[in-house]
């Protein structure tokens, strides 16, 4: 048993699959969860997802050796803050934020000499669907976690929080903050800015109907994560505002390049950008 | 009985799935196939999408009341005029490309007085996958194909093209060959090379290894259709270049937009998208 006590706070589809997992693993005795929509907190309970129901946070994190904070990240600051009396010398404190140098930032300020006890991770295992409803003890299995530990952190607690989500079934990685932050925002970030901005744009014309109608699987998949949650991409998009805006300018130098080689009517130029790009895909496909 | 004899020129994806679906439907009695890879028609005859080979298109045409064009489109004028000769009064010939405007004018030259006889069609239908060896008799069921009847047509030979791709369990629909060329601009042209775009851009980077490493299920999706096929899309590309273009502005348009949310830290606007991309797509995604 790795965990007496674990605090879910917000148990949507990150944190009720993470309860879920360390549960499906023997990993931890009791989970208590507590969220702002009393409706999904009490599914998530119905759904045995958590074994009690805390009224705020600090009651959450009361008494708990380990503590989930899944939230939207714009809620971070004031959860740090509250629950930073309740937290117990040997508790240990990770979260599921998509960035991490906000994160660090408002756990710094809502935790203050408690900072030590705070591993930052990023479970890369979205989905478009949202809630306890789709919370899943398989939802983190074999997809990785980037751990982004802090200088104040000790080895134990970097141990203890890379052993629950590895318990999660996650393959772990470490690295800097900033890198993180870098990194997702090209392979994450931008493509859902990507997805939104199409079908927005489409969605906004007279012949929106017949576009849809004709749309088919090629649009459906490039679309998907234009189906996430708009509050929690806000958060990343404004958190990873500076990342983003750099890739979002090389993507747009990119497409500029693209509409030259359209212009131009430069077919062997085209052709060779597509088997580049599929070249390139095919060759990491197999190993995502 | 549909048809007695059907010839399918370029045994791929669209050809071998149309034999394939025709053959279980009981519509036809013998497909002849012939292509440009000897590998993959020999292929189709052992997997029994045809029933026999022919050297060339006009080998294959000669004596079928049926022909489907379904090469790279840039093949269409040499194979149009080269069966031109062959065909008896009755047979129709219908296409697979992804472009009509371009595919008629083709066919126009090609055919010269026999133009008549051919339904231009768009099944949309593909896949990542090309060759015989991706063929199935289930890929058209429930999809849609497009035809772009010319005035030239008789009601007849519209008829019998349109019972053949009915057969295959397709959804018919008719509109004009502009419409065509520019609707599928908007919904399947464009997100073809803004996926290219994304990969081509990221696998260009030093750091693309990890990058790629990184990259999760949502990339995945997105960049699926940068998988499709360099040469075709070339084909479409270059053929559909004005409605394309067209559409790359239009996006690129949309992406200034966001980009000076972003750079105005503007939460609520970006919220504001996004939540209205995520309504116009989950609205369209049950009908879809």
């Amino acid at each position: 048993m790795l965990f007496e006590r674990v605090a879910v706070i917000g148990v949507g589809l990150i944190g009720g699959s993470f309860a879920l997992a360390l549960k499906a693993a023997g990993a931890c005795a009791h989970v208590v969860g507590t969220g702002r929509n009393p409706a999904n907190v009490k599914l998530a309970l119905e759904r045995g997802i958590i074994d009690s129901i805390a009224a705020d946070a600090v009651a959450a994190a009361h008494g708990a050796d380990l503590v989930l904070v899944a939230a939207p990240v714009a809620q971070f600051p004031k959860i740090f803050k509250d629950i930073s009396s309740v937290l117990n010398p040997k508790t240990v404190v990770t979260d599921g934020g998509s960035t991490k140098r906000d994160v660090i930032a408002a756990a710094k300020s809502g935790l203050g000499r408690k900072i030590a006890q705070f591993v930052p991770a990023h479970p890369i295992a979205g989905a478009e669907k949202s809630g306890a409803s789709a919370a899943s003890a398989e939802l983190f299995r074999g997809k990785r976690v980037i751990l982004t530990p802090l200088a104040e952190n000790t080895d134990s607690s970097v141990r203890k929080v890379e052993a629950a989500w590895s318990a999660c079934g996650a393959r772990i990685s470490r690295m800097a903050a900033e890198a993180h932050d870098a990194l997702l925002a090209a392979v994450s970030h931008l493509p859902h800015l990507l997805a939104y901005a199409l079908v927005h744009e489409i969605a906004a014309r007279e012949n929106s109907a017949e576009l849809f109608a004709f749309a088919a699987s090629g649009f459906r998949d490039f679309t998907r994560i234009a189906s996430s949650h708009p509050e929690m991409w806000r958060d990343i998009c404004v958190a990873n505002r500076d990342h983003l805006l750099q890739e979002l300018k090389a993507y747009e130098r990119e497409l500029g390049s693209i509409r030259k080689l359209l212009e131009a009517g430069d077919a062997a130029g085209l052709e060779k950008l597509f088997a580049e790009a599929r070249a390139a895909r095919d060759k990491w496909i197999p190993s995502s």
